[in-house]
């Protein structure tokens, strides 16, 4: 069916990746759609590497042949807002060194909220949700919680997942999920970044309008989760499949897609033939 | 202020006009603008009135030299996005036949709710909500329910306000509000249109760079509400700015700032100098 | 299993009856609990009838042996909170003139908003979401709306189920959802009335106890509903037993329970043996 | 206006102490209330201390005269739900060893969530969030949520406060907000104590009912926090009074009081006359 499509946007973990590594047939796949001259572009819920980043990761893999630019995250865009924003001061994070390097490298400072002093931090003029790792959860979150009472600055989320697969039985918090405790007990709303949310969707529809015509009946958005990758293309009017190797299982997928009235256009066990 | 942008996005209902009319000196406002050599172009979450029907409106009222490529409706997305889904088959609403008119007239059926046969429904591929109007409430949202929880099909909501002003003393529920009511009773989620959500924000970026190049700090949004004028635009990556001539009162907006955490950038008592 | 309990709760609608009448074998059923010794007690979201009105409607459709003092409403602790509150001033309401006439008639004046003048309405001191017929949607709830925007009254909601069944297939809104819309809306919080709150449980249990010395485990709750009846009885300390004879389908219960994480203590096709 | 009252309720951190010990004046204002003859009882949500240490702790601090009786914690009514639910099984929990032992401690294992192996836990029959403190954010928080997933058992929540104030600038997220974390990862609802709830004060209310006949307009709850000691205290239908010495702040009460639609019967600055 997806010879129907001339461009497939897929999602990166539990649709390319496991984690055990790529899934099984995926480098088969990928160079059967570029065979039949297909493009590819990843969207993926993750701010806590760069594009480079990425693109090695996948070369470590055994997947070849990307380019930063056929790489799009949602820390990408987060950077590209606060690049937009043009933000006089410093910039607070919760988050990796690494993170805020790439994310928050553009010509000023930034600072992690365990070095911020909460008695003298009229120079912190933004803050961002980089990471659920690289800070101490039980000081650092009633930290920002306290440092955002105080100052009502534009927050950044650069990774709205609340929670993500780190083996077949267990998952974790995810940068998404921290936010919205903070965003919930201070009763405000932040500023999120990645899928289900247009702007991913759009920023990759645009890079491919400027290489040639597209219209969106032609882009096929591949996905393992209902509530980002088949929402957000749903809505952005691609058409959509949901497989299951990843957050959504065989046995539950008709009652999920019945209860949420979230509609893939197709099911498939796995983007490999 | 104002002379630091190349673009000015404008709110039209609290912004341009209220319940009485143009608010007083708009007329000469938009003229010094466009004078300035400012781009204007209107965003309204509004899928009552096609673009043309709003260009007479605005002329009927008094504010001249508008082309319906000036105004951005959440309608219009809607329109847009069922075009491109090419769903096969009727499309039910809610909404009066005007809307329906030009927000549904592509070469195919649509039925109003009032008018599909429950027990003979199997053609219905899609539903919108178009309009608070047009139909009565306490039969046709009830029967509305009963068809979405029969039929898994996507679902539309043309105008996603929950409310909007009639007097300056009174509100009624908007389009919005009753789709979130219909959702809060099937617990899903509907694909809903209109600020802050970035698609119209983007809709009219790109028809700015199709003619020249801009950059979004260039872009000024200017808008009475915070919740989807202010709050779109800052997440859209634009300089925002609030006015105090419709849903938000002088008196209040100081704590509603610090409530909800969205922040214009400028807070100004009108348009008018 | 049910011998092992001294006092079962009964939820009405689902349970004991549906929209074409009693449930088959019902009264049996009573029967034989009663003949086991065991004490029975309907708590029921409703209120659209009095207590009298309830055991005249249960004994017109063939379950006789009910006193008015075997059921307790969500209605009935409504009016109680309003008598217990002494609010001084007129009730406004949206509902029927016979709910407004058993709840509100408290030797004080009611007034449904369809007859509320909002220019002069200094008077209404309270307000009440009786019913969800009685009235004309498509005005009245936007005349509550204009009402409770410029009175900061209490409001309460004296039966707090979104929806209720009207046939096999169709449901409809009910009080507590318009009531959800309204707050919604206003973005306050009425004070509602029904399971799964305690209140209803409390009441009954202290009937009880002015009878005999009982325990909460001797207690188990049925009910055709996990939001409200299971909910409400696992909160309060109960066993519950879940029927399939209402609201939950037997093809989709396992996944239900599993999805809302509120476990019934046993799942039976029926009440009736 | 106390002398209309025969019973006084009081919320204990904002109203009878803070951060720096006993609130100015409160002992000679406790006195006063008792040579009135007013009943006095304090309803707080905690589960930090047994009873008889909050005793202690107020003797501490200088106020003197209460009995363990005079005291209803939340801690406590989850310590009450799991005596009467008769659970089979391990209790795994979240919190402090001490509130383990005062809350679990009936005559059966409990055991933190640190200790638990998730390979082998089929003899956890409940979970309980005790406390904020005394286990690592980092890593138990996500091991309850892979728990909690594999395990669909009752599931307490022994204090629900989202946040609570740890100095006049600071707070912190409380055992509600990280329960609150817990239900929106898992999309679940777990059984919580504490005001606003009318568990807390129905008990109360019983032991009053215990001694004498007490109407509920006879009672006033006093506290410092809108959305849990006045919206319970109306909802539970007794009169409610607003201090000013905790969480609430004179400069934007009325705002809060308009914004809410929670409104108190009478705002004063203290308690102390």
């Amino acid at each position: 069916m997806v010879k129907k499509y001339k461009v497939v946007f897929l999602d990166s973990y539990g649709v390319l990746k496991n984690h055990e590594g790529l899934i099984d047939g995926v480098p088969q796949t990928i160079e059967y759609l570029r065979s039949l001259g297909i493009v590819i572009k990843i969207l993926t819920n993750d701010a806590s590497r760069s594009r480079l980043q990425q693109v090695e990761l996948f070369n470590s893999l055994g997947l070849n042949g990307l380019s930063t630019s056929d790489i799009i995250t949602s820390g990408m865009l987060a950077r590209l807002f606060l690049e937009d924003k043009r933000i006089k001061g410093k910039i607070g994070y919760l988050g990796t060194e690494n993170a805020a390097d790439y994310i928050l490298h553009i010509d000023r400072d930034s600072v992690p909220v365990s070095a911020i002093n909460l008695e003298d931090c009229d120079d912190i003029a933004a803050f961002v949700f980089l990471d659920d790792e690289g800070f101490d959860w039980n000081v650092d979150i009633n930290k920002t919680i306290n440092l955002l009472r105080m100052k009502n600055i534009p927050v950044v989320v650069a990774n709205s997942d609340k929670l993500y697969p780190v083996s077949p039985r267990d998952v974790a918090v995810g940068t998404g999920g921290i936010a919205k405790l903070v965003e919930n007990i201070l009763n405000r709303k932040f500023i999120h970044f990645g899928k289900p949310d247009s702007q991913m969707f759009m920023f990759a529809f645009n890079q491919l309008l400027a290489t040639a015509d597209y219209r969106k009946h032609e882009i096929l958005m591949v996905g393992d989760t209902l509530h980002t990758d088949i929402l957000g293309g749903n809505k952005f009017g691609l058409d959509t499949a949901l497989v299951l190797t990843g957050n959504t299982i065989e046995s539950s997928v008709d009652s999920l897609v019945t209860a949420t009235g979230i509609i893939p256009d197709y099911i498939c066990k796995s983007i490999v033939r």
